[in-house]
């Protein structure tokens, strides 16, 4: 992450605790290349040996607390006032600190349902709940989760930009795929040949590389995040790939279909065809719904409805979800009130928001027909970061 | 990881939890490319993304709760007995589970004082709690520490061989230095050229690659976790490395020592011999009380005399760490009785433990004199993982 992007993200931070009325911000954290906070990225973009505080606070006034050895990279960024060091441990500093600062609430990275909030472990905070103890602050504690979310979840416009880039360089990847994808080749064979563009770039994966990309072919393969096997490409089945592309540290995530012409075929027969119509009107359908004030179930059910309605059996699993410096960039999910979305299928769409919208169906004797688009969410609509599927795409 | 090795981990853990007398060991993560648990390449190297429970028990039947999505990797690792996938939510199966098992004690990832043992965030843990309410488990949760501590610290046989082939790369690395470094060299320059080295060989880095290696020029350089600089290095100057090379998944933590002879020198100069001296007696003393049963805190006592005997500033850090697959690897710190290692420096040497020893002093004009060395305690003493540096190196 550049400097600019860590002043810009820091910035906004100052201005959501503004917006939500919380006065101080802590995230606390140590060896974090064993255990790193999500939040890190988004506000230092260092690592950390040694119990950190780094406390953003509503004044702009932004302070951290760290082990000696680590000071020299944190003064460097330029983000913080003060950088305090600590040779012994972190407790008399940041104790005085809370009691300089006073806040009414400290936000901490704790969160039931979003990931991307819950970075503080279970022991670091038995840890700071021992070193708040007799002060005041120990009742002070409070989720930094809507903190987080707002944060991570509205992009700016570099973020923004980064993105696209990312999505256009995916959208190329697919392109060199269709020149190369040929009958009788195996999943495994397709995913090397993605894996020598990627690399051959430089770039990196959104999630990790034995399952990125994901790639079925015809209806023998397991559907969902197995790493690609031995089955092969016949004429007949369908080709789906599920390719999340990492650059400038910023995330991609999209799916593409292709139909293998059978010999004599010059077109898709009518139930790839129309499977391939009712997953691009249910993402439509979604599309539509996904307007800022949304609930995310509800974005959800307007997709899964076209799918049912269509008579296809529903996707187990969410329209969408928040996409940024990782795949599952955590807070709002465009899901259903299952057990494992409780709370964040309930967040509201905001401005801002970069969602994956995806689902699919199965086409019996075929493969799965999946696709997945990446779009940002504007005051008045939506905006695709690449170009979306709109029409099957065919291998000879 | 090879599957081989995470066989053998896995049956080191069934035989721990019966050592200690624990019936169940539950490893409960989500998306843990976000917020990995620093437990899961130790027993399955996958990554998660819905919620996951993985339960070792003392009878060597271990069972695995995953989203659907993520099951057919599970299956594919033979290491669970069962492999349970759920659609919308795990808490139904994972409860039934523990009645199932009903275990006496249920041991999870969190510990106050040792990083690598404390993997459940702690909305997790409430995600956990609120589970378990009404059930007779909600009473039976202990902390993981000491299974965890004994799984990462005790390194099997074919660990050690991985260790010892990432120490002696790591000399290799140092040979290379000394043949390359030349005085008018900045430290950005020469770890550039370790850069270079390392990458072409496919290697990857202990500790994030902008300060690995950290390379000390002279007085005038910061000591720390500091990226390397502009400081160039000089004639009558220090030149200090601390390299952690991984290679394979194992890790070394070396530091070396050269001195850059000075204009018409043939040696260094005596305060400059002094001070190696000195850093070697204390590094020889400390490896001398590193036996199975001493406590961290007096390992570290031991070398710490040498120091301040000599008349040396005591180094403001721990005199070594566990070392394994990351460079700090949590659990046992020789180190003394500060706040920051609390509980750990308390925790007693084994058998199998792989510690790095380490320290230095300020040579004033000179630079900084740091040793560091890879050392396996055995039942009679220690076995270094590579040649300790002997006689301080120069430099023409």
């Amino acid at each position: 992450m550049t400097d600019a992007l860590i002043r810009e993200k820091v910035a906004q931070a100052t201005a959501i605790l503004n917006e939500l009325d919380i006065d101080l911000w802590l995230t606390y954290v140590r060896e974090t290349t064993l255990t790193p906070d999500p939040v890190l990225p988004l506000i230092v973009d260092l690592d950390f040996t040694w119990h950190t505080a780094l406390l953003l606070s509503r004044t702009g006034r932004h302070v951290a607390v760290v082990g000696h050895f680590d000071a020299e990279n944190v003064r460097r960024l330029g983000i913080f006032d003060r950088v305090i060091d600590y040779h012994e441990g972190i407790s008399g500093p940041l104790v005085d600190l809370f009691h300089e600062f006073d806040p009414r609430q400290i936000a901490i990275n704790m969160s039931r349902h979003d990931v991307a909030a819950d970075g503080l472990t279970h022991g670091l905070y038995l840890t700071l709940e021992d070193m708040l103890a007799g002060t005041p602050y120990a009742e002070r504690l409070v989720p930094a989760e809507e903190v987080i979310a707002a944060l991570r979840g509205r992009k700016s416009a570099a973020e923004v930009a980064l993105m696209r880039q990312a999505a256009a360089t995916t959208i190329e990847a697919f392109a060199a795929v269709e020149a190369y994808a040929r009958p009788g080749m195996s999943q495994r064979h397709i995913a090397d040949f993605v894996h020598s563009w990627v690399d051959g770039r430089g770039l990196a994966y959104a999630w990790p590389k034995p399952y990125n990309p994901i790639v079925t072919c015809g209806p023998n393969s397991p559907v969902g995040h197995a790493e690609p096997g031995e089955v092969s490409l016949e004429r007949g089945h369908l080709l789906h790939m599920d390719l999340g592309i990492k650059q400038q540290d910023y995330c991609s995530d999209m799916q593409r279909m292709w139909y293998v012409l059978a010999e004599g075929e010059t077109s898709p027969p009518p139930d790839v065809r129309q499977a391939f119509d009712v997953v691009r009107a249910a993402i439509e359908a979604g599309a539509a719904a996904l307007r800022p004030g949304a609930r995310g179930w509800e974005v959800d059910a307007a997709a899964r409805r076209v799918i049912v309605d269509n008579g296809y059996p529903e996707y187990m699993h969410a329209f969408g979800h928040l996409l940024g410096r990782v795949a599952h960039d955590g807070a709002t999910v465009l899901g259903p009130r299952w057990e494992r979305y409780a709370g964040i299928c309930e967040r509201v769409v905001e401005v801002g928001n970069v969602f994956t919208l995806e689902l699919h169906v199965p086409v019996p004797g075929r493969g799965v027909m999946s696709l997945e688009e990446d779009v940002l969410v504007t005051a008045d609509g939506l905006d695709y970061l690449a170009p979306p599927q709109t029409s099957l795409w065919t291998i000879r």
